[in-house]
């Protein structure tokens, strides 16, 4: 069948089979189709979208462009999880150590930060010596020897992803629900997961805005796992105000071993639970989810789930000194209080525009062939909620060039917002998908 | 601006400024916008539509991606006419003449055949010697010669439209009013005529299938034309059956002489002289459609048609001894009438069946590198209307090879249908838009 006449296909609303999506895939990503032609079904997609079966199949398809990890050596059962990315989200970093003191594997790729977005492995990275690019056989040894390991996505795990979703991103085929998901779903289980738990951003600092966009989002990626014979959950969270109280690489590395030792905010730590104890449900490892957050939390208590981090950290080649002597993390050169104008509770704490300043800082990358600064960022930012004095810090910068921090300063300060008045404090998780 | 905001902004619904069309136009004329991002374009236009400012924008950034000819040279209006292609449809090789006979310039450029439809290059090209591409000086001697020329779209003209229709050929972009109206609008205006008459085909062996959406191309056409400061005409005409008798290279030039010496069918005629009348009405050169049909039919009573006719094609380069003897025109090796199953009258003689048995035959083009068999075709068809008795011809095959010649009959006997009771003729001339 020609190229065209599958785009032609799809152009006109109908339904593509299976055989037809895997054709286009396969040729695409040997090169007998051109990018031209993967463009222009790319924007009949975002038009005419896909049924549950072609976004299997689209998913199926660009995860055998690859390499599929063969797990089948890790007894334990093999649960991941998905963020679709946020400001201050460093729940990976707590959550594979967490869960993997309760027994199971978690054999985690993640990604680069791309626009205000962070990136897990830009965090890691920030960690001197630690390797985000294993072997597939290291990979596995880490997972075996202390039960989590998070690396970046290899060129041989859904190569076709990687090259389909650079042209998406000039294409202006980014926004399409059934891309996103073959996108998201061909990587994570070209993994050999036998299970993934999925928290969909929505919000102000998230792609999805609202949770109508979310929730198909979360639909379509559960419903496409389930398909492929995985055990799925999701959450949709909310993206409005930035996760825990920093963002920025060295910074979110810092507040991860804070958080494992007992000192997480409530908001961080209820995603970290509620998304890990939803693995451990997805595992069969606890009755209830209330029985699941008691194990989690039992293993933040005692210590345990701090030494399993400095241990993958080790065994990624990582230095784990310097997370127990943090000073031996990048350090910023400026480091400036952002001081309250007045004295009141915060009502607003905008992730997208605190995204946007750690951007600025230099923290994220405007193109993904930008070079990050792992000092940069913010810290002990404010939580809405929370009552501040005037001259108090709603946050602390942290730069390495002072004309970025002045303009950064003027973004932090109308991304808070205070009044007289106590507020509720908003609610986090907006629902869950079973 | 990044060429993607462009696209994102027609993908979202937004309407393009003519300063961002003509900056898209030119990148991707230069090479510094990729084929990917004009095809996502393409797609993304093709879902949305365009204004007819945008239209007009695109149809003159793309004519300003060559060279336009300057006609100033000659003194007379300046008068093309353009078809979006038929079977059969030999119109323009009637047309240069009869209208240049009047006084009116017409420097017409014309394209291949592709597909069912024919080209009136291809045409020409069975003409031993017929030069189709001339310098423009050429092209202008011509013209100022004998009041007429017909010649191939040169590499200069309309550059952008030659590789945008390449691209949109195997993107599924081709049925789309904005597009297809720059397309033809470029390289017509590109001709420097004062004047435009077109042929809108509707039905079975044409482009557009309805007579609305053969309305919707006539409007935009003849707004994007009087935009650009040209006078402008349109008829919308019957593509149910062929024009005339005969489908094919060689075949047409043959009946194209036969007819400019008073013997053509109807049907041709009457879409002939229509058009011509037009035109006359363009150059204000007549003072009612009437009297303009009068003045074009003295001028095939008269012969001197069928002079200018010769004269053309001799100071093409083309040996007019063959439009006299055209034993000397390619001839096919097999000829064989198609005998009537049955005594009745055409009710049928579907247009695109038997533009399919003679792309078969080797007189198109499936692809657009395929070799044009100048020879093959079909001729002296019946019309619908006319009876024809059992056992006697309703159309005459000629073919270069037995198993195409079989496969074609087949084709041929499906296309026409006969009934015992006589059928009003179709109508032809379905709409004028003026």
């Amino acid at each position: 069948m020609l190229a065209q006449w599958i785009i032609e296909k799809k152009r006109d609303g109908h339904e593509l089979t299976a055989a037809e999506i895997h054709e286009f895939i396969a040729g695409y990503t040997g090169g007998s189709i051109p990018d031209y032609q993967m463009s222009a079904l790319a924007m009949a997609i975002f038009f005419r979208g896909m049924t549950p079966d072609e976004t299997a199949a689209l998913t199926e398809a660009m995860m055998r462009s690859g390499d599929i990890v063969d797990t089948s050596s890790i007894a334990a059962p093999k649960i991941d999880k998905h963020s679709t990315g946020g400001i201050g989200d460093k729940v990976s970093l707590l959550l594979a150590p967490l869960v993997a003191c309760c027994g199971i594997a978690v054999p985690m790729t993640a990604g680069r930060g791309l626009g205000i977005t962070g990136g897990t492995l830009d965090k890691l990275e920030s960690i001197p010596g630690y390797r985000t690019h294993l072997t597939t056989r290291e990979f596995l040894a880490v997972v075996a020897g202390c039960g989590c390991s998070i690396i970046g996505q290899t060129d041989r795990l859904a190569p076709a992803d990687k090259k389909l979703y650079a042209l998406r991103d000039v294409t202006g085929t980014v926004p399409s629900i059934p891309l996103i998901t073959a996108s998201i779903m061909s990587k994570k289980l070209a993994e050999g997961v036998d299970g993934l738990v999925l928290d969909v951003k929505c919000g102000r600092g998230a792609f999805m805005k609202t949770p109508e966009a979310a929730r198909d989002l979360a639909g379509s990626l559960v419903r496409v796992g389930r398909q492929m014979g995985k055990k799925m959950a999701a959450l949709i969270t909310s993206m409005d105000q930035p996760l825990g109280r920093s963002a920025g690489n060295a910074l979110e590395i810092i507040e991860t071993g804070e958080a494992l030792r007992g000192g997480g905010t409530a908001d961080l730590m209820d995603v970290t639970l509620t998304l890990g104890a939803h693995m451990l449900r997805l595992a069969e490892y606890a009755d209830s989810h209330a029985a699941a957050r008691a194990q989690l939390a039992a293993h933040l208590r005692s210590g345990a789930a701090w030494e399993k981090w400095l241990e993958m950290v080790r065994q990624q080649g990582g230095d784990s000194a310097a997370l127990e002597d943090t000073t031996r993390l990048p350090q910023a050169r400026l480091q400036e209080p952002l001081p309250a104008p007045q004295t009141g509770f915060i009502v607003e704490a905008d992730a997208e525009a605190i995204g946007k300043a750690c951007l600025l800082l230099g923290a994220g990358r405007a193109r993904t062939t930008d070079v990050v600064d792992h000092a940069v960022g913010v810290a002990g930012m404010a939580k809405i909620g929370e009552r501040v004095e005037r001259g108090q810090p709603l946050a602390v910068l942290h730069a390495n060039d002072p004309m970025r921090l002045a303009e950064a300063r003027k973004m932090m300060q109308a991304a808070f917002r205070q009044e007289d008045n106590p507020v509720a404090k908003p609610v986090l998780i907006l629902e869950a998908v079973e």
